[in-house]
């Protein structure tokens, strides 16, 4: 790493940990604990490759510390200013966790806001040291912390939707009778190329698969009358983009045209409801009534969005029942869609950012269905 | 899915449901709990995507079910041949977890096997619904079985191993001096793709970079005098492979060659240690004692091979404590290294299958080191 960066990352490292244990303070944790992913990654702007050697960061009132396997231990002390505690593959990290926890909670733990997405292994020998700290979910802390964007952040994510606006058109572009849905899809991964951005997801579901919300995409030969469902998302620059649109080949199956206008406007109706202030849980009211009181409630068999940022799934997360308060700064998706078994489904999903007097949306592609002739 | 290769999963699912409560039987465990993952795969012959919404699959002594999101029931149910309980994004998985549990373990579990890999947020909420039972990690059941490898795994790894030493050999042909360890890796992916298989990870570690084990691949120019480990592996066909082998540019640096020298004798004295009936800690110490009484014992900072099926690294992990005992059919590494500090590293890696008599090698690429002119 050239100095320079090295630099940048380190400053910022001690404004995130500064923020970080504002947070603590205010939740009373006195320990949060992060495993190598997107929560460290905030924190130290970067993190180990994640496997089976458990290595933690611990972030205590006053000082941090990590504990890493000695196989990687030159590496991260390259890239990063946290006193470590190295444990061999001949000894396990049981002890080096167990210094590290003495430096950093020297009284003892009495809450510790553990991250959520920890292997059980590494998660249940840390609380097995804390028996008698409260748990939590770092979620709570870093988590918090991450739903807002700063704007670096908002730029990146930007640029990565550019990207992937133009991931969309090269598969709109390969989309006619006779292709297959793999092939769509090597036609978006192709896009993707260009623009140095590898695909991390690529959903091509034609016809009755559409009703899958989660499809693999696979080997059907995509026929006229079809409707094809696209879920595409790239990683550009260390952030991820993710959007849906709908393609028809050729023209509409029968009754499309009415149910796509059901979606669009529950994602319109999701849009106006979302402000800084109003709960998750009234942008995903806003859109699941517009489908319900069109009669395909029971189609919508998802949340209408989730936060998008170092992690295309991360808080906030619009569901039915989130109490979550949104403000100015997040990045959420509004996706609603419906799914009628054996004939189609639909799918509309922007990425927004929230702005004072509602959300922007950082993709320029329209979001009518694409006719491939 | 075609109907046939369903009926191959789920048939192949029941062989290795019975093996599974076979070991649960002997080793008093009541429920099995797996996330989605190489666990879940290697009795499902596939998993779901793993995200942040709950999934399980829960495995009792009679019978078994998954809990799974709605979002991905309907793909999940065409794929697999299990009792499903579907929770929603507004209710969350805890009631969903509950009624699995009943139907899975209605007196309630004794002994729980739960997937060391699980996220911690799904792990918490399994365990806080089974207060009484005593917890164990799947390395015990699910793991232990996955060691030893059939024929058809033994075919997918050899084939594996193969296309990797073609993409090594793709690397060996991009070295000289001037080029990047960037542009070294990314010739060793286009081999990777020339042979329909995605690189899983590719370390170009040069020159003193090399002395980093889990160096991250860069800019650094190679130099003539250099020695360049290469780590490579890729997935082909659902399956792994995991190789390394030096290079030379131009010349060797000074005092490379008797080092090198040592780092073989180390394999092969591995390789001589490995016999069926042995335990995992003989064949590291076998390679860790070469290396010490050469003098570099401070320098080979990690164990010497792990286990390789579904995962590139997964048990046995041999170990200077491990005690597993090594049985025919098992697949590992033996990858002993020296990492001198702003010097060099060399690391050479085998992976062999062990027969009755010792190791059967998987590549069919020399481990002399490469001399780029």
């Amino acid at each position: 790493m050239c100095p320079d960066k090295r630099k940048v990352i380190v400053t910022q490292t001690h404004t995130r940990l500064a923020a970080l244990r504002a947070i603590m303070q205010q939740t009373g944790t006195t320990l949060t604990a992060l495993a190598p992913g997107a929560h460290m990654h905030w924190v130290l702007g970067y993190h180990p490759h994640p496997d089976e050697r458990s290595t933690y960061l611990l972030v205590g009132p006053e000082s941090a510390a990590m504990v890493v396997p000695s196989v990687n231990a030159q590496d991260i002390g390259s890239r990063v200013d946290v006193p470590m505690h190295v444990w061999t593959d001949e000894d396990g990290p049981s002890a080096a966790l167990g210094s590290a926890l003495v430096a950093v909670v020297p009284a003892g733990a009495v809450r510790v806001s553990l991250d959520e997405t920890m292997r059980a292994d590494a998660a249940l020998l840390l609380l097995d040291q804390l028996p008698a700290a409260e748990r939590s979910f770092a979620t709570e802390t870093v988590g918090a912390l991450r739903m807002r964007k700063d704007d670096a952040e908002f730029s990146a994510l930007k640029a990565a939707a550019l990207v992937a606006d133009h991931a969309m058109r090269a598969g709109f572009a390969a989309l006619r009778p006779g292709q297959t849905e793999r092939q769509v899809a090597d036609a978006i991964r192709a896009g993707f190329a260009q623009k140095n951005t590898p695909s991390a997801f690529c959903l091509v579901a034609s016809g009755p698969n559409g009703a899958y919300p989660h499809h693999s995409t696979g080997e059907r030969v995509l026929q006229t009358g079809d409707a094809v469902v696209i879920d595409i998302g790239g990683t550009t620059g260390g952030f991820p983009s993710d959007m849906t649109r709908m393609a028809i080949v050729g023209h509409a199956p029968e009754g499309y045209d009415a149910v796509h206008a059901v979606v669009e406007r529950a994602v319109q109706a999701a849009m106006a409801a979302a402000r800084p202030g109003v709960a998750a849980q009234a942008v995903d009211k806003a859109a699941r009534d517009v489908i319900t009181q069109a009669g395909y409630g029971e189609y919508f068999v998802h949340r209408t969005g989730h936060g998008l940022g170092l992690e295309v799934h991360e808080p906030p997360y619009l569901t039915a029942t989130s109490e979550t308060v949104l403000q100015e700064g997040m990045v959420f998706s509004i996706e609603p869609g419906i799914y009628i078994p054996g004939r189609f489904g639909i799918r509309l999903e922007e990425i927004v950012i929230l702005r004072k007097d509602g959300p922007e949306i950082l993709s320029s592609l329209p979001r009518t269905a694409f006719v491939a002739a």
